[in-house]
């Protein structure tokens, strides 16, 4: 029996340990950079020294700096949400943002980042560590969907941006959008949330730690100190065919490839063959040198972390107050006084910030910690879900919005749609998908 | 950051090279075989010199021979469904199969068999190819659940038993139970499908072929040539950790283990963390030198294969007339004129085998292909699904049903229980699995 399928791994391995070192600085291009030369605090405690954060925007921002709206990405998405002068690919969302689009450039401002973690510009694991001028590899820093709001917000001040608009994000996007909202309830005037949840579940969990393992059993992931050898490819390309399986659904798929073979005239085999394999093997090929690996790893995690119960909030909190200390140190600048000041203030507030919810102890003491680490955001919010969704279920949708209402916010819409495209939907149907937003964003509240 | 999941990896790897040669023998013992030294024809044409048959019973066969089960397993199960006098280990099946059991020994003689193709006993990749005494390996042909079944039915003439009170299987073991009753539709007087199918759809290829996938691209799996050297130990847990996935259900792994982690005063880390991350790790760890990892591809194949529909079961028929002419010239002792006739009456059968189906055309041709296909089953049978299960959804259950109604089965009881362990349901809950089929198998018919 031949092995085309192991033989192409093999060829590839041999043709990179010729070849230069992988970048990622030529895969997205056109963007802006905002550096921020301080000490970033990360919510577990890492410090990065300084961050470098990629950016796109479309649109004008208006006088009173109040259209601005903030997409997140998912996972492995770049700044590149739509194409522009400085870059004329399509972006990933092409279709939802422009003139009359869904995400209407006549009328908004529209940022797009690369979140902190990444490889398309932003600080990650494949940055250049100060210290000592190598790369960070697995020495960077365990970080949350938090820190990748926080860093987005610095840039927001940056462009002198107090308020937006709106605050969009599809799956892990969807758990910033809510991160956001949540962090900076005041600087938040919408919230839209489509295909994510309000706290990973161990199913979602188990499908990114098999990505995970998969990647990091490959030799030449090397604990993560590939930068200099021959990248993690085949356990990339390995990982990217379980996430495709989580990203589509069994109804597309049916309908897509249902038995077909690849050449339905050759005798069975080991390597790919039914048409469902070959397109899952065309994607992990794309897949495996567009991205970096230690970026999955760190990014996957903090999607696992994710958790917007009020319990894991404020262990957070508590977490960062711990390590301000480490931060300050490094200033060695920061007023003794004030620090104390600001302190009983965060006290204060905490305090004005624990309502009566805790009364409805009838219910599931879980619910209730979400309803409660969810009380801050007020603001009018859509949420989004497809019932073909296996890595964010409808019932995770349902999550978000209930606890949401529960916990005070008398402007929550819900819609859930039947589109067949599984948890990719929000990429593909533009008329649903983005009908749902534009009617949101431009709805008189 | 330490990565002790990896270091895990390698001390594994180092033990097994300085260990022997890995062996499956000892893994399950106390088996009965039954050996068939003749050529052995399998649907994709290659030939077997002769085929093992692992098998334990249960039970006493009564002097009518009239109250034979036939239990068939799922992938990676062996003979032992039970314990029994040689072997005193809780079988796969243990609570359901004994005196007063859903199966129930004072009434039933049950028989359970290694499927060919695996390594408890029946010929399977790890057998050694007497050609030239080395192990087959990827040498050992493709095979279909349909060669399965026929190697089963030559124990049973081996037994003596002409009729099987019933044919009872779950999962891949479903898959044969039909197949059975369509092979030989005069031969099984009840049929039981547990959480099977018809035919297999695209997603369950694609959750498959992630598992080969990560398999094969083991360095130590080395195109299947590994007997006399380090197994693919990495590939067989990595495998067996997303079949694990697709394998249990989302609600379980909600109550069992929600976000809980391993060490909840540990920092996060890459390696598992999370309790599902850890369920999962041990979970492979278990399997990794339980199973011969060329069993599991080939068998992973077979199942993908599987199909019902009468244009693949004829397609296969085809194949197999063409092919049996080489057996015939290896035992070059068949007479020409007595072929021809056997020949001449499969036509003859063919033709009264289709009767007015495909008059049913305003539906859909594949479901009418499907119809046909398993025309040749119209013994009683029920069909039991979980509401629960990803790999083989309730919509595969309802297809096996209607499209036996369709083909004419007037005797199709069908279940769906809305029971929480997903696909693994049919091993765990021995009340309402084990209760449908003890109502199945001793009802007056």
């Amino acid at each position: 029996m031949s092995f085309p399928c192991i033989d192409k791994l093999a060829s590839r391995t041999q043709k990179l340990d010729s070849g230069p070192e992988p970048s990622y600085d030529n895969i997205v291009t056109g963007y802006e950079l905002f550096e921020h030369k301080q000490p970033f605090l990360l919510d577990h405690g890492g410090i990065l020294p300084h961050v470098t954060v990629a950016y796109e925007t479309w649109g004008q921002l208006n006088a009173a700096k109040d259209n601005c709206i903030l997409i997140h990405t998912g996972l492995s998405a770049s700044s590149h949400a739509k194409s522009q002068p400085k870059n004329e690919k399509p972006g990933w969302w092409e279709d939802f943002i422009g003139p009359g689009c869904p995400i209407d450039t006549n009328k908004f401002f529209v940022v797009c980042t690369n979140v902190i973690g990444g490889c398309y510009g932003s600080t990650g694991p494949s940055a250049i560590d100060p210290a000592d001028n190598e790369r960070y590899a697995t020495r960077f820093p365990i970080l949350t969907i938090f820190d990748m709001v926080r860093a987005q917000f610095l840039l927001l001040d940056h462009l002198g941006i107090e308020k937006l608009h709106a605050s969009i994000g599809s799956s892990m996007g969807g758990m910033q959008s809510i991160a956001a909202a949540s962090l900076y309830p005041d600087r938040v005037n919408r919230l839209v949330s489509i295909s994510a949840c309000a706290r990973s579940h161990p199913y979602s969990i188990a499908l990114r730690h098999t990505q995970r393992q998969v990647l990091m059993a490959d030799p030449n992931w090397n604990k993560g100190f590939y930068y200099k050898g021959i990248p993690p490819h085949i356990g990339m390309k390995l990982a990217r065919e379980i996430a495709t399986i989580s990203y589509r659904s069994g109804p597309e798929w049916e309908l897509r490839f249902g038995r077909k073979r690849a050449q339905e005239d050759q005798s069975p085999a080991l390597c790919p063959d039914f048409l469902i394999e070959t397109y899952l093997d065309h994607q992990g090929e794309r897949f495996c040198l567009q991205y970096d690996a230690n970026s999955l790893l760190y990014i996957s995690k903090a999607m696992d972390m994710f958790d917007m119960s009020a319990s894991s909030v404020q262990r957070l909190e508590q977490q960062r107050q711990k390590n301000q200390i480490k931060v300050d140190d490094i200033l060695a600048k920061q007023d003794e006084k004030q620090r104390e000041q600001e302190q009983q203030q965060k006290d204060a507030n905490k305090k004005d910030d624990r309502p009566s919810l805790t009364t409805l102890s009838a219910t599931d003491p879980a619910t209730q910690d979400l309803i409660e680490g969810m009380k801050k955001i007020k603001m009018p919010t859509l949420v989004l879900g497809i019932q073909t969704d296996l890595l964010f279920p409808v019932w995770q949708q349902k999550e978000i919005a209930e606890c949401l209402r529960a916990s005070g916010n008398k402007k929550v819409t819900y819609y859930e749609l039947d589109a067949m495209f599984g948890h990719d939907t929000f990429l593909i149907d533009r008329v649903s998908v983005g009908g749902a937003i534009k009617g949101h964003l431009e709805s008189k509240i």
